[in-house]
């Protein structure tokens, strides 16, 4: 089942993903959702190796996604909790990772609220020798792998044929709507997408559109119109509120009327697109709420329930780069 | 070891329960309280099935008991932690039921703090033909439906014979002495208490036991000493401190003074009477310390050990009814 | 494997610890520490059985430390996370420690900002007839064992030969430096250093060094150099920034100046000196940076990897001490 061409111990960015590698994931976590439609969704791949869930920035849903990946994959977890962590008593993070290491864990997933912390502790932890594979599990506005990995999987799975492959998407009009200046996601699904071949989109005020963004090699558009024009697929962003006071929209409901997802714009995309969201959902800000609810469009069940499968197939492949294959 | 009779997907309320299906969780309860006197203390029934422990109000006693119990059940766990949650970020509640069920949840055990949450998700959960079985854990002053099964369970095996069955109360004076108005237990423990056929008063100032509790079929008094004489079960409930800043109450002192239970008012009570609470309990409000402590009397430690039991039962009768008998 | 002479169904003190017994737990822990480094690093040793980790004061490390080396035993793990308490609604520390027994505890690590919380909590326990080991995981100024334990584990692999043996620290002069007053660690580290024969010297500020510790039969210092002089093994202590508010020390710089450990002091030393802290470390307080990260002198990740060990020993032992040599 393992693909040989699994070259990486730790997986933070998706910048450099090769489309092969994006295909070894997308089958692996096709096999995985196999497991998990068995009645003993479990398998003992893991088994006694431990998994450090070191979340610096508190999460629900991507938290207990990774949780459950690992418990079924047969690991032992270990949580951290930054409320009551080391860190207020003055010791640095690549300490508190290195305690984890010390401890013997073998994979830490990592969230933080400065970029670039996961990979500052991947190349401590290679500095050390210590076998330990590290998972960027959001870092700032930098990158989310795990979350645009797992809106590959739902997008090939929802375009494809039985077996997902990233070559489904290409060609494919894609539209990015949101707060795409401070969306991890965004970027990291700009490279994923990219690379698989869709014709990416972006749609924001300019205030969270910025220049830099032509880098990616997508369309920028400052409304949401022209980005939704026939898109076979439209990627909504979470929009915090924090960003009214910081003068980046005007209100919330002024941004809705701009950006929000309706039923009347989606009429202008594809008769059969598919809308995504990487929760937690505003509902009536970034998407209507009975929009939202609907599966003939809203695959955003089907991208928590991907989630689930993707962790697996990252640890599993992870784990697999470090010990020659599991038999 | 599974009844035949047992129909209920979700446990939200004992308002309609029978007789035959509060025998059947007590004999459930019974047969699992065998497996915990073993040395090894568990089954495989719910292996890698996962539960999500959605404590929206926090909790220590009842969310330790349920967690304990599904791990006896060989579950995998999810927990929630309101602190940490996607609710601060906007999401509604439903929607955080929703991404647990999108992950692969098949139980959900619900407290909040206002009334009708769990009946709300479960209908949603049925609605989405989800296969999600619904424990209400503690909704506001509404239902606490493990607790009342567990004293329930406690007290028929401190009434009855070898096997507990719910007729072996039949007759017995229950006073139930407290915070009526604010009680999900008092709620909860009427419906079974009364099903069971036994004789229930109630006790408490006039501000924490309103006329509506007319309407459950029991008797109401003012003062503690009609309810307590020749009473075979005393149960105590918990004062919350905020009733004092209320007004509801004089001061915790008054209240222990005319409301409080005490060895001397136990005298009124039929010599063999049973002290129960449900903790946790502030000693010397509710009941003084002494008593408290007294095996003769209180049965506080075997409601607690039996809590591991009945939850046990209630996740596996919940199972049982998702997927067919578990051979 | 079991040596017959181990008695303790708990672990609060080191203070009665005899060779005996530290080389007990030294050689359970060094089998352990073989398990760890099997591929599957796990024993069904503890299988079913509950370890509540009730640490009323938070941590990061010494709970996570615990719960792996429970993990690896197979046991369940219930956490009692103080903030979400019923504490805080008026229940007593003994009340909440019953509570878990009553659910099944059989193990208790337990941390409280407050000396002789554990001790309390054991004697009832004990009272109760209820074979629930209650294991010392630091408790106010007072004691915290398993962390003098490790300590010795590490020092002995690192001076002995390949069992570790408390014999070859004797005659071995080590030097403990920082906040003695306040150090938990360092009492029981009097202890146990003391039994292997070691030759103990204390150095700290006078404010953190009262006169009360000579009774431990160790040489006081109020300052660095006497003590470090030819110290075979240099202990420092983690420094709390309140000291400064409560004006115990000037400036944490001032510390730093006079009783930091830095690569120049380390050269009075003798010249194979091993540095150990039993963490979170305040890098550039207590210990300098660079120093701190030099594998040659300092033992601290191993001192985090031999927790592990030293914690399933303990948790093995106490558990064969209720039920009789596993087999």
């Amino acid at each position: 089942m393992i693909p040989a061409a699994w070259e990486r111990r730790h997986v933070l960015s998706l910048r450099d993903f090769t489309v092969a590698e994006l295909d070894i994931v997308l089958q692996t976590a096709h096999s995985f959702q196999e497991v998990l439609s068995r009645r003993t969704k479990k398998v003992p791949t893991l088994q006694a190796r431990v998994v450090a869930n070191l979340f610096f920035e508190s999460s629900t849903r991507t938290r207990n996604s990774f949780e459950l990946a690992a418990k079924r994959l047969s690991a032992d977890i270990l949580n951290f909790a930054p409320g009551t962590s080391a860190l207020t008593k003055g010791e640095t993070i690549l300490d508190t990772a290195k305690t984890f290491w010390a401890m013997g864990a073998e994979f830490m997933v990592i969230r933080h609220q400065q970029s670039g912390v996961p990979q500052t502790i991947a190349a401590e932890m290679d500095r050390l020798g210590g076998h330990v594979g590290v998972l960027n599990a959001g870092d700032g506005c930098h990158e989310h792998p795990s979350q645009a990995l797992l809106d590959l999987f739902t997008l090939c799975q929802g375009f494809g044929s039985d077996r997902p492959r990233s070559e489904s998407l290409k060609g494919k009009k894609v539209a990015i709507v949101g707060d795409i200046r401070h969306s991890r996601v965004a970027r990291s699904n700009l490279y994923s997408l990219k690379a698989a071949g869709a014709d990416v989109h972006l749609a924001a005020p300019p205030t969270l559109l910025p220049k830099e963004f032509d880098c990616y090699g997508a369309t920028r558009h400052w409304q949401v119109e022209p980005a939704l024009e026939k898109a076979n697929i439209v990627m909504t962003l979470r929009l915090q509120r924090e960003r009214m006071d910081q003068h980046l929209i005007p209100s919330l409901r002024e941004y809705h009327q701009q950006f929000g997802l309706t039923r009347d714009r989606l009429k202008q995309c594809h008769p059969e697109v598919k809308v995504l969201h990487p929760g937690p959902v505003n509902r009536g800000v970034e998407i209507s709420s009975d929009l939202m609810d609907d599966p003939h469009f809203s695959l955003i069940n089907q991208q928590v329930a991907s989630g689930v499968a993707i962790r697996m197939a990252l640890l599993y492949l992870m784990g697999n780069y470090h010990t020659g294959p599991l038999t």
